[in-house]
């Protein structure tokens, strides 16, 4: 993000140069940077952003219909790499939507198709902000909303997706918040201390596939080094961490049976807030455990 | 078990019939049976099988692995139809050393080979007190042993086998404890009652494969209406109780996020003791559980 | 109990005996036991007392009225032992009514007074299911009740009044619950075992005084050879139980810090359903337990 | 401490402004100061406070002796305004040691007899990491060692005072550790959030008095808004938290029992460490609750 534009900057800028800065933020819509320039100056990268929204919100219902049809289709036909603006693109790939089975692949483009018979604009959602299972629970039920409804919460996900990418391209005070943070801590209640060197696994568990997304250590405060997601929105969708205690017990000299009663304790949640701090501790002993959401 | 002798019945015996009635309890050694005779009567069938134990320990070191030569291979080449007896066939049915993938065939005949190479008799275990893969690691580890420790190591093996086989022929007062149990308890810590309608699987966790045992749901005291596991050894080995507490929640309308933080609790542990009670309870909220051994 | 009752003896009786013999189970009011004669016979101690508080409740409002004002008033004047039926003496000693404090007196006085200015009959509660604390809270409570609403009160606390009256006279089928029963169980999780030995006090935590209700020792099974209380209603109010862990772990030495972290463990809890049965189990590390109502 | 001295300014220092700046940490013993500045410049604060207890250490056992007796007595009769240098004088009273009962008094004037008869030497201890009942606790543990090793123990006793004075008098990098700290955190179970709100009494538990250290209120993030105890040390005792989440449940009108089950929490316990961290949580729903010591 070396070439990010000041807030400083764009609130000095005449009308061309701010709508060629940003107006790529909202996709395919100049209009949406040129109505929001008359807002000028921004305190904050929030206020920027809230100003583009309003835009929006204030176009006539035809005109943000256009709008949202101008948004690729999700996994669709049209992604194909010259369809899709760059910022589409990395964020479709890294759900792993490019890389759909044939199964899914078909599932995908039939609900596409009901989508767009139904709504007559392609299915919109914040891909960042969810796993690909979230994806098609989002789309299923999407699909059984009315007409208006639905217009609402396109726009309501374009709001997510440009939030990311104002954040990526302008620096300055007061950005909104778009990331959310993993984080773990393992006490060991035998000794009443942090416990250090438990090995930790942390998957994204999907109906069809799961995948390892963090391989890790305790340290001696009993923490991750750096927590286990952060930096970017929590994917809605199910996790798994795995904590292997056997190994840690055996190594402090422990009591324990043979083989020991925990071993591989492991902990399945769902993520709801991809914007919130989800801290999922472990209180250990041999014999116990016990887990919950803090803060 | 409706043609149990009884132990009042055996007491009264003479020498030949005794002899016939649970020769067979100790693998193709009737001279077991007969020299317990002579410490008739006995009390309790516990002590009947102390009295086979202490023939056996008595016994010189030459009959002992004579006897333990008699045993059938585990999984081996001659554990077909002809040379196993009805008692033998059952307890390595149970275990599905009979539909061993090609793989571990080959590995369990390294073991076998390997094991009978060094000791001179057949590697014998109580397989009712093992999954698969205790059964494995226990070879593995039996292997590194000495001869003299082997034997009694054996013996005691045998101890178990006879034990299931006794209380399986004779009834009567003071049966050795053969049997163990495996329970939980679902509370809901929100209402501070009984989870009731919780579904509830239970599964064999192997290295190679994982098998259901148990399907069930919670009733109003939040226990199921019988014991998990009960009636026979517990296998030792690992386990995963599977709690579907998100359906619970929905149903009960406790408020949760969506997705629900838990819905499907994996609790994966243990067992070391196959004569031991297990109880392994859950107590829960949508944002937090724990668990622990009871008892 | 000795010279009980039975109820088939009753459902056998001549009018007159019937009435003699369960007629003051209804204080001052031999109509009740009349009326329900005519129900005869009863297949339950349950069906019988619902018959009698059918009886009352049939009854005119007037008549209603006459039979509450026949009920002694609670701690007043009137609480001398000639104006007090055996039973109600029993009743109100066993909560030290007969022992309040010169200041509590006067304050009891000020209610009565009050009380019975408000609505014309004395105040009436099933003291058994009360604390001292909790007689004063249902005292302050009901004084603002609307008459009819306070009449059926005082007809409901008949009601569990003459139930436990019932039960301790009538022998039979079928008895209404009027029990309930408090219990612990103390786990140990650095071992996963039930924890034997731990000392354990109970206390009524009253506002002015408290007072020692049972001590007791853990057994091997980790719980109290007999339940905290049991055999009569739980008394609404506030308790205390306390665990001595600390001597516990000493013995058991298992490492704790000097002086230890956790010594003695209070659990303050209040006692709300008097027929319902109330398990406080402690869970516990020489650095962390938990507690929770069970079942 | 608005006038301390900085680190850099004594490492400049002529011997006879060093030993005037610092000579006192080391009560009536300027001849440690003296020791101390040979060993120039002092790169930490620590490192200062080690020259000077290696002075001590490398005394003659006669010394150290005539070192130990300059001292004042505890509590006992010369303790009187005079006879303490101004710092023994504050930390004294910091334990309400000049606030002794009589029969305190003569039991610790008995001690001090006993001490000095047997020792030579008064009790010497560093009063503001104990509370009195720990200090009566270490007074009588310390009277059954041998004399070279009690020697020992008060110079150990003496590094943690001359610590404390240290820090108080020189400013600079690498200070010994001091401080240590006690902090809760309340986790509400049926929201998944930090319980906002709930009141908090912090007691410190002595065995002939208590007396009420903190009163507080849990901020939006479940914590307090500055730690329990800091910026000193903890005193070894005794101590009872008391959340009473009663109020908290009925204002948050989270569904629980009348009275309710849980009203007031205490979580009575003790430290150990008086430079340690402490962190007590309080995971809680209105039917239970667990606490640890956590990091």
């Amino acid at each position: 993000m070396a070439d990010r534009v000041a807030l400083a900057a764009l609130n000095a800028m005449e009308k061309a140069p701010f709508v060629a800065a940003i107006g790529d933020v909202f996709e395919h819509a100049d209009w949406v940077a040129e109505a929001a320039f008359r807002s000028r100056p921004f305190a904050t990268v929030a206020a920027l952003h809230a100003a583009m929204v309003e835009a929006v919100q204030a176009a006539p219902a035809e005109t943000q219909l256009d709008f949202i049809r101008n948004h690729p289709e999700l996994g669709g036909k049209l992604a194909k790499a010259g369809d899709l603006t760059e910022a589409s693109k990395a964020e479709q790939g890294s759900l792993g939507l490019d890389r759909l089975s044939g199964e899914e692949y078909t599932h995908f483009e039939a609900l596409n198709s009901a989508y767009k018979e139904k709504f007559g604009f392609p299915f919109v959602i914040c891909v960042r902000r969810h796993t690909r299972d979230s994806v098609l629970a989002q789309f299923e039920r999407r699909l059984a909303n009315a007409a208006d409804e639905e217009r609402n919460t396109a726009l309501n996900e374009i709001g997510f997706i440009t939030s990311l990418r104002l954040v990526a391209q302008v620096e300055g005070p007061g950005a909104p918040k778009t990331d959310g943070r993993l984080s773990t801590h393992v006490l060991d209640n035998v000794t009443g201390k942090p416990a250090r060197g438990v090995e930790i696994k942390l998957l994204e568990i999907g109906k069809s596939a799961s995948g390892l997304l963090v391989e890790t250590v305790t340290n001696s405060d009993g923490r991750t080094d750096s927590p286990l997601l952060s930096g970017a929105p929590l994917r809605i969708g199910t996790y798994e961490l795995r904590f292997y205690v056997g190994g840690y017990f055996k190594a402090k000299a422990i009591a324990a049976a043979d083989p020991p009663f925990l071993s591989e304790v492991p902990i399945k949640f769902s993520i709801a807030e991809p914007e919130g701090h989800y801290h999922v501790p472990l209180l250990i002993t041999p014999w116990s455990y016990s887990t919950y959401r803090g803060s």
